[in-house]
């Protein structure tokens, strides 16, 4: 669906009456409300809530000050955003570079409405020569063990000097150190490509192919400290047969890979994803 | 998600302060909203809702009477229903059983909240014999084209007499004619062995087979007087290859069928679909 | 695909000419090849075929007194049956029914070609009252962990005693003893009720739920000693949402499972699953 | 699965022997046989094969030479053809590019074992200036309803001079000449953005929209003069909701457009692809 209008999320325990203050918020100004949906945890009493409203000519700057008060009430978690400011997003890649390929597509059609903030690679521009990276900026930051302390500090420098709101791990191989994975949680988005909880950790396509599966998949998740453990936010599948070898797998794999975690990255784009514990509250559209 | 608590369901023409004046009905009677979702459709300018609210002691009846005010300011057409009240399902049914057997296992161990109002064939109750049909009044109403007129005046007559909110046509292979379509419009459901709107008409698995596609397909609609052509609520497929024979596909599109109509069921069961010209809205769990 | 003439099915170590003498075997005799298929598999160098034939009025047991010659040139593991001679096959069912009726259902419309030498619970006939057993042997064999080698020893003496080529645990719930698993090696097939790898062992839906995955699904294998760790027949799957609750994931599970199993079951009855170490290889139609 | 050695395919009326023959001559020869599927049509009476032989020393000319003996004793249309000598296809686009660019980073990275003939476009290359066209031939060939003879005429000298084996029509959405059509018969796969039948001719996705249908696909095909009838290759499918524009469908539609076109364009590279009538047996991996 097409976003127009400002985005509010937001979540909190749950209680009576929620809704008609946000609703009541927005009906006073005369926002109209264009798109709403809520969730509402029954295991753990927590409330999620996804409203795109037109503003009605307020600026975001404003109503955000006036929500304040409604937010408090209710001991929110919230965002309110102009979805006209695009978020930053920072792309780390390795060698293998389909899912960056595919992402950079997306972008230049307009699929992905985002600022690319630079693509990070722990090898060289030429890997991705017939990848058009344009004007992107590009950083080459080899890492090696001995290395990866100092690799990680110029990672996150340029995170945060960039102001990425989101990085994305495309295939980019390397488990990120605990310390980084807890500065970028709830906005670093890592494809796994197994349909997690199976095959965790390296060569999960090998991996599949030993146990003789009949489906394979792949995972977009938080990256957390704890190793293919973050929340997922999308998975899809395909079939395989006996015939395929692992080759075919990852052939087979760069596919769903490449569509999960566009999907992924396009629902954090909308400010569709939540975080509720170590899972996610995805409103698709 | 399991439902409890009263649904309100409406549609009117989109318009600002619909969420709020709704929640705040709601809000100001204590009732704590369990799940709410929305949609405005850009084209048509129509709004649609379904909320599920926990009633905080208020009756769905003085609830009813009060909301009327509401519903007439917003021009809704709407529906507010305990779910502890069951709606009342007729079943047609033919030759083929796999529908009907798997609607009643369904029913018998609770995943269809329904009432069986009765089951229709155009052949005897021994065509069943291995189905458990209980206690259910079974009714036999063969028809032939010279007959059609009076057996759907009985059909009709077990319809409105036996107060049926839904009317489930499980694989029941006749035409209803235009009068009988005009009567259950927005509340029979058909269930069609194709993708429509592909294959069409009579003996779609043959026509499938004689076109040579890699997947079928399978639709649950609405009937209307334009045969084939009703708003689609829920459609399901599955992959096929050139080994497949017209007897192939007939066993595997059962699988779809009974599927796709028992998803179908459930959510005009549990009030998730709404009706948006020749489409449907469906607000999926 | 139909299932008409005779099916041979065998596997021994890869070298040239095994489809020549196979093919040339059967053109002297006169028996067109109605369908074959293979597969080398390039890791193990182990060869795997079935052929169906017509067999121009030969018995099959002539034809299988004189295949001999060539299945011991090339160390073949192989069968040739008839299929018209049905499999016997035993039904072991628990609490769930919703596989026991499918199976049944199939069978009674001509889905599933085989015999059934009876049911097995470890619950009382009563339990399945709604489900048309009809004349099959039903055996009820409570079972507790002081009962079950005496319980165990009554399994394999009504499998024994029946002649049963195939076993079907039919969401039994019960873990078969080591012992049992090794003499039903390769003729017992089980459904798991979770996407394996993952989610092994008890309450896989809950355990599905609690890591918040997007897709679950179903897995249908041999059994082996090795808890869910068998050769994996078929999987399906279906995707879930953050609203699905373990109830939810337990309903959607339900229609994975039985067609998950059918289709195993339908394969295996047809000799289409040839067991490659603790992988299979599936001819399917 | 990888394909080594060299691929014969042969269609021919179905009798007595052909295996044998076929496997016969391999044996005589020392060929072993890698991978071979077959089908019979029961309506046609049609027999279809691929068998892939290591040739064990054989020049593939030789073998060509010497099996025309065996294929005039069938009647077979047949090929025998060396992977190793790459097929040459030519593609045509138009201004939507992500069938393009996806079929050229697909070649790049190996997946699609080809020589690119040229790439011929009714808009100018700057249309593409993101996609990488590398040293590739392009051909702007602008059309109107004025010069569209003179334009296929154009178009058919590029396909004839450079030898193409295949063309692919990836999203070039200008319809053929029947003229046309009937040269490329057999070798030339078109993309249409619906599951055919349904939502044949423009603008498919709107035709969906407006239908109010719960899946969309697309189809890849044989080019015949009866537009959007030739013989179906692949097919695939996405669900979608009430929520989805028209431009939602478009956006979901181009991720199964190109993974639908590259496995038809990787099966037809591989010979998989034989032509049953107004169908296709397509022998998968």
């Amino acid at each position: 669906m097409s976003t127009q209008g400002l985005i509010l999320t937001l979540s909190c325990p749950d209680r009576r009456g929620i809704v008609a203050a946000v609703s009541a918020f927005l009906a006073e100004r005369d926002c109209n409300i264009l798109d709403a949906q809520q969730y509402d945890d029954p295991e753990t009493g927590a409330f999620f809530m996804r409203v795109v409203f037109a503003p009605d000519g307020h600026a975001a700057d404003a109503l955000r000050e006036q929500f304040e008060a409604v937010a408090t009430v209710f001991a929110m978690r919230w965002s309110l955003r102009d979805p006209a400011v695009r978020k930053k997003v920072m792309i780390l890649a390795s060698l293998s570079d389909h899912c960056l390929a595919d992402l950079l597509y997306r972008w230049r059609i307009g699929e992905l409405d985002m600022d690319i903030a630079g693509v990070i690679s722990n090898h060289p521009a030429s890997t991705y020569r017939h990848v058009d990276l344009g004007d992107l900026p590009f950083h080459h930051l080899p890492v090696s063990k001995a290395t990866k302390l100092e690799q990680e500090a110029e990672v996150w420098r340029l995170i945060r000097d960039t102001g990425a709101d989101l990085v994305v791990l495309a295939r980019y191989m390397q488990v990120l150190s605990d310390g980084l994975a807890a500065k970028l949680e709830g906005r670093c988005i890592n494809i796994h490509h197994s349909f997690l909880p199976g095959f965790k950790g390296a060569k999960p396509y090998h991996q599949a192919h030993a146990r003789g599966v009949k489906v394979i998949g792949a995972s977009a998740h938080y990256v957390t400290s704890d190793l293919d453990e973050g929340p997922i936010i999308e998975q899809d599948v395909e079939r395989i047969s006996h015939r395929d070898t692992p080759e075919d797998l990852i052939r087979k794999g760069r596919d769903i890979e490449r569509r999960v975690l566009a999907r992924a990255l396009r629902w954090a784009l909308e400010d569709r994803v939540l975080l509720n514990g170590r899972k996610t509250v995805v409103f698709t559209d």
